[in-house]
């Protein structure tokens, strides 16, 4: 590839999409566990599915309900795992206090796929599931 | 899910997670494409896998090389059919002037799997594939 040395231009991240079975029971999820408030619904007949946009910050998680759609592989339920097979994979999040995001997480009943481990010099991570499997990656420092 | 009303935490999106053939080949690409840049290199043992973070503004890309790792399922290499599988799907990024994006990305070479799109009053959105075939959408307004 030659590398172009004009054009440049800026990305500012917008959503992360995500196919999930029970669209009301995703949101549901999303509004109780993490804060996440709806700010559209809309349909795509063409795919077909049910969408939901919701909102925490400057941020959105799309979610799609697509009729007929196949269950979530296994191996995606296990971050290691998910990574032995190659595609987008997960959407990772900074906390301010990481361990009080989780103690309040495990209070809501969260499922948690990795514990927080040290990933580096004061940085640290875990993993947890939305209600249908999904991988979220949790992170400090802010 | 019993709502709590306590603990009210903000969420800061940090990077995606993608699942590599070729580390090397991805971070020329995120590089020359998409204008990302290498801010930490590291290894995981116990995955294993060779990482790299990418920055582009305040976002990363987590690249993962992981030996072995099954080739991309080909219903990822398009939005519609990505979809018809439960799962985390894809990163979505703004752009200012998205007709100019796609331009400068075509002269690059691009890959684009779904062509720009109205997707609603004054909405546009388009997907490209990254050189390993995983979507990513570009959409505006800003």
């Amino acid at each position: 590839m030659v590398k172009s040395t004009t054009g440049v231009f800026k990305l500012k991240p917008h959503h992360g999409g995500i196919s999930v079975p029970d669209i009301e029971a995703s949101i549901a999820w999303y509004q109780n566990m993490l804060g996440f408030t709806v700010i559209k619904r809309m349909n795509i007949d063409a795919i077909p599915a049910k969408i939901a946009f919701m909102k925490h910050g400057n941020f959105c998680i799309e979610l799609f309900e697509v009729p007929g759609a196949s269950s979530l592989p296994e191996c995606r339920r296990n971050p290691n795992e998910d990574l032995k097979v190659h595609g987008n994979k997960h959407i990772a999040f900074t906390v301010e206090n990481i361990y009080q995001v989780i103690a309040i997480l495990k209070k809501r009943g969260v499922d948690i796929a990795m514990e927080l481990t040290e990933i580096g010099p004061g940085e640290w991570a875990c993993f947890i599931r939305d209600n249908a499997g999904n991988l979220i990656e949790l992170m400090s420092p802010w």
